[in-house]
């Protein structure tokens, strides 16, 4: 429970940028009553933060009668951050300035047979020279998010289950190619940073973002900041019973929540419903997804019969969530939400009211993510300038 | 994520007395090591502490070569705390001192028919008057826990499952008949505070206490501190789906955790193994459990087979806990754990590590509690300790 003199002053500096950058310009008073924090440590706290070059004054505000209050707002000069979103198909990487906007970014994508870690390396590193390419300015970090489970302290890959990796020395491996400060960790962490920061869990306290995509997570923040459990796996949620002894999943378990809302369980439902169905793209995820997606829109009755077992499924595992958790948020993040949006939330909304308990139902919203453009990349550069303000690598 | 600084102030004065009542005797400089808090800070609230009579000085000890430094011990005369555990079928009552050390306690029974709310306050009000005759020096407050979901501001039961209840004026109807402090929550968050403040959780961060009995639920702690959720309802792991659309569950849904690994739920895996067995004996969850418990111990088939199913249906939920939570420990609590004990235990580590990811697992360590006497009792006089200091009724 040791919370270090030092840990909360690094949290509270984190409050405060992510206050002035979640709200654009404000006053050190706005600052103190959304942070909790005193004036006076704020006023210190924006002081460190102008030295850095990551906040700038700007002007007075009138404050109703009292003295006029000094403005500050976030500095989009004060340096550049990058982005990069290992999935199991591509590698894309962004390039951000110091508040968060995006300035440019670029996609690769990784083959079926570029599995090896120097060839996921390689993407890495040449989306990254070419997002710097003609940038200007100090880069503060680079977060890079790989699926899996991560080390973020010794930057290895512990286990990769897409690609069986086991212990890749990631950060080592880019190190040798990438001179930045390099922040290493996994989807779950980057999409839930991205939606506290930039997203629908602005100002909230305990919020589960829910990533559906090849794998299936949940990252989870409480009192308004990331959990990371004891060894920084928390939010394998994908990996968690709904169907005992159900459908094989590619963790060795059975009837986990994965095998059923990943896009690969989604792709068995649909063969399961419908072998011969034209929706049906053998081998290739997102050409189903986006088939089920067109074929919604038109009222196809096999596409919103998979919708509806796909929302069934997702439904219980969410209303489980509600119940173990609490949340007053639940966010559906990632590309298969994306893809399936409106009818899937609406499945799930109704299936989780059936199923989660009464009080905490009535707390907890659930909506698609609202984040622009990559929220794992946004998410990573985010995680970047945590670890430039926090001193970790 | 606004913590005010006077939440923290509060927070700070409790992690202080945790620390000296879970050490004994110790010094501001242990303190000061152990919550991570400045040698100033713990000195400013060892003297509030002081003053209120729940610390006292206890002499010096030498501090090697350095000048000799004060010790502080808890001072059991700093006055007095109930604890007060409602459950399906018994009011337990307990009294303890300021130090959390338990002086005398009652117990009456709850007849299946006794579950209107003025028939459940009648037998705390008796209870709490049996261990208060007799008792000096000043009440600091009473815990009360009862079992379903509660909201501790207004005092009231929101909603319980075994009685019916529906928003029940729980601490208005106490205060008829009882002038003291009283502080309501649930078995779920009694348990986790006891193994926090006075057992297996002592110095853990990221913990769950598994409650196993006619309900069952997981109290959660992270960062060392009791985890509510956005409602105060967190921890209905017992009504999170192990097997879809399987056995129905008292809460209206299919296949939730608590309808296998409950009391009830381990008598109908007897009744669908053996039909006939005199372990079973229908309607008394407490005689079958013992049978049960004795029936192990004699190497009785069948209680192995119960023990055996219950142990996987357990496992695979604890490792559904251990994926998406992510703790360093899970404490097995409450009567059915203590009942079944380590031959549970055994089956439970055995199937967890089959399900559980590999990095997760690494870290989860599996216990059975270890609070002496009634966990909740306890964990309730500390919520009420918790109350007294933090200012909250
Ligand atoms: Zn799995
Ligand atoms: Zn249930």
């Amino acid at each position: 429970m040791a919370r270090t003199s030092r840990d909360i002053r690094s949290a509270n500096r984190l409050g405060v940028i992510q206050q002035v950058i979640s709200a654009g310009t404000t006053s050190r008073q706005r600052i103190a009553a959304a942070t909790g924090l005193s004036l006076g440590t704020v006023a210190t706290l924006v002081g460190e933060l102008t030295a850095l070059g990551l906040l700038t004054e700007a002007g007075r505000e009138d404050s109703g009668g009292g003295r006029p209050r000094g403005l500050v707002t976030p500095n989009p000069r004060g340096g550049l951050l990058i982005g990069v979103d290992v999935a199991e198909t591509y590698v894309h990487v962004d390039l951000f300035d110091a508040t968060l906007t995006r300035l440019t970014g670029t996609e690769e994508a990784l083959r079926p047979n570029e599995r090896r870690p120097e060839q996921v390396v390689a993407h890495i590193v040449s989306g990254v020279r070419t997002v710097m390419a003609g940038a200007g300015g100090r880069i503060l970090g680079a977060g890079v998010s790989v699926p899996g489970q991560v080390d973020r302290e010794g930057g290895v890959s512990v286990f990769a289950p897409n690609w069986d990796w086991h212990d890749v020395p990631l950060r080592d491996l880019l190190a040798r190619s990438l001179a930045l400060p390099l922040h290493l960790d996994n989807p779950l962490r980057a999409a839930v940073v991205a939606e506290l920061w930039s997203g629908a869990a602005r100002g909230r306290d305990d919020v589960a973002v829910i990533n559906l995509g090849t794998g299936v997570g949940a990252g989870l923040a409480f009192g308004g900041a990331l959990y990371r459990g004891s060894s920084n796996t928390a939010g394998e949620w994908g990996h968690t019973t709904l169907v005992l002894d159900g459908r094989l999943c590619r963790c060795g378990s059975r009837g986990c929540v994965e095998a059923y809302v990943g896009a690969p369980g989604i792709m068995q439902t649909l063969r399961d419903l419908a072998p011969t169905s034209a929706l049906l793209h053998p081998e290739d995820q997102t050409a189903t997804l986006g088939a089920l997606a067109a074929g919604l829109a038109a009222g196809d009755p096999i596409a919103a019969k998979v919708n509806a077992e796909t929302g069934r499924y997702l439904g219980v595992a969410v209303a489980d969530l509600i119940n173990l958790i609490n949340p007053e948020l639940v966010v559906l993040s990632s590309w298969v939400a994306d893809r399936l949006g409106v009818p899937l939330l609406d499945e799930v909304r109704a299936v989780v009211t059936q199923h989660a308990l009464r009080r905490p139902l009535t707390d907890a919203e659930i909506v698609l993510s609202t984040v622009p453009g990559n929220p794992v990349s946004l998410g990573a550069a985010t995680l970047a300038l945590e670890g430039f303000l926090t001193g970790g690598r």
